[in-house]
């Protein structure tokens, strides 16, 4: 239904791999490299030029985009140019991501996330609809960002400060947190949902309210009908790395030993 | 303005009624029934095919998708096939429904909100912008959503627990609240702004907080100038269906004589 | 890359000025005027009629809606006819501005931002990504609104009372605040992150919480490294009426003494 050509363009400049479909009213322009097996469906914007293109359209040379392959981009996403996704990278409807950000592969993007350029990712990160993830953002590996979560960047606004939180592997931020210039979130913590995070968060901890302290680690957590569920790769495997292997074996095999 | 035909796109497989406008580079899916007396606005897509549609493009079969008469879908929607709405349905612009969600009559959903699938809305519920409802909610009649509201349904995420909360008939969410998993809002009930509502809060209960706590009943809440409000359908009729009738007699002739 | 006239419609009654680009996609309605060296990027709807047009599509008459020169509006921005933005107006993607609202010269507005209509604001003001202004807000010059920040306008939902707040000069929201109806927040002031302000906050003042009190005098405050900020005006100029002149000689040249 969606792959009629119709009102497609995609610039002579691009290079388009093996068994891809393109959906109607889309556009890739200059420079973007599709790699084999990858879906983009209807009215998307492939390398959207950056801020520069405005100043001078005539002479501007559009960054190296690269989609990696099997990727899944649903309708209506806008992926700037000078961005990488590595293979079986997924969005939702009306996402927009901006110049130079780099993704490792099978990340997820949730229907109307909005990542702002030069934050960089590792592998199957899952964000959910509506995330705001701030410019100079750092983020690990295997992490889940829920709904209106936002990364902050500028200390004191405004000024000419940009320095983006860090996450590290296995963490969890649950739905409408914000995470503050520059803050250290470690690994495998789970931040409670609209939270305001202001410190330095260690590995493992269970970390809520505004401003968000640690209370416990989140091995010693129950939820409401008293099990454990954290650390959670060990209780969730759906689409994870681990999957029908299991996080232990899977540890041992990837250099996580220590996780 | 709007319907000049200009790079319409219509399946022969939609069924399209008496005296419906569809604006331009807009696009009606396999097995649409739009009935009498509808406008669809410009760039719209109706029938937007669910998930199966990308493992097997050629064979996948889309679900019927019905829009009740007398809607107003203003532009730039995505309506994915399943859902059903009933008549005097609108939105705003930007809205994304998903699969298999179902509308009462006179619902309306505001501009930019995320409609995540499985849902079931009773009739006259009003969602302002960028409200996020998640899978499996459950939501009664004459319902107000205030913007940024999000609706969550998994209580240790991730994990493969789907539990979205249930909201009875005149109760009202105010802007930025978050209603955590399976938690039960009753009737009648005012959420406060920016509230995480993490128990069952009961029939007229004005909760407040993070978390949220019930603070007193709403019959007894005063505003800042001293005069009541709540139950608001005694004092707010605009669009509701005692609109010129009252609410007391409405709610005798329509079977809500304990409300 | 994005002016090729490919799928373009331009009313006969709209005037475009010299030096005009409009990019692929883009649809201009009838009234509308772009002034000279204006960019409309591809994908953007100007001058959407208002809801009258929908009660009678044949007779209906577009009000006027001017876009200043020298703007930049980017792709797949929707703005209501009746809606006017002096020169130098800037926009992300995915903006929707609703009809009547009037914007100074030099205002920018973030990426799938949502102004409600009915708005004033004055110039150089700076909105993030998704800010939502509720109508009838008043919003003075050199503000900066974070993302997630909402302004409303109906103190005890729902009901037919619509007053929205007022922003003062130089004032600051920070990411995810709630601004409640009617309250006036002052001159210089600095709204912490994911603050409910219900009550009126003066000049100078640093409020934070929720709900919101003002903790101390913003001339007080030193930030996590020990060093003043505010008021900023002094310590930040890119993009900034003052830049290159400073702000103390700019306030004297400009009315702005008591500032």
């Amino acid at each position: 239904m969606k792959f009629n050509n119709i009102n497609v363009t995609i610039s002579k400049n691009a290079k388009i791999g093996h068994n891809v479909l393109i959906g109607d009213n889309t556009t890739i322009y200059d420079n973007v490299v599709i790699n084999d097996n990858v879906i983009i469906a209807n009215n998307c914007i492939i390398g959207e030029p950056n801020n520069k293109y405005y100043e001078d359209v005539s002479n501007y040379i559009n960054p190296t985009t690269i989609i990696g392959k099997n990727s899944l981009i649903r309708s209506h996403c806008i992926i700037y140019s000078g961005s990488k996704f590595d293979e079986n990278f997924s969005t939702g409807h009306r996402v927009t991501i901006r110049e130079n950000s780099i993704f490792g592969h099978n990340c997820r993007v949730g229907t109307l996330s909005d990542i702002q350029g030069n934050v960089s990712f590792g592998d199957f990160c899952s964000l959910h609809s509506n995330v705001h993830i701030g410019q100079s953002s750092t983020i690990g590996s295997h992490v889940f960002i829920y709904p209106y979560v936002v990364f902050t960047n500028d200390p004191t606004p405004p000024s000419i400060v940009c320095k983006g939180p860090t996450m590290g592997d296995f963490s969890i931020i649950a739905v409408g947190s914000i995470i503050l210039p520059n803050v250290k979130i470690g690994k495998h913590c789970l931040i409670g949902a609209n939270s305001v995070v202001g410190i330095d968060i260690e590995d493992y901890q269970l970390a809520i309210g505004n401003p968000a302290k640690p209370i416990k680690d989140v091995r010693d957590f129950k939820n409401k009908e008293g099990y454990m569920h954290y650390p959670w790769p060990y209780n969730f495997e759906r689409g994870m790395a681990w999957e029908k292997i299991g996080f232990e074996k899977w540890k041992l095999d990837n250099g996580y030993e220590n996780d």
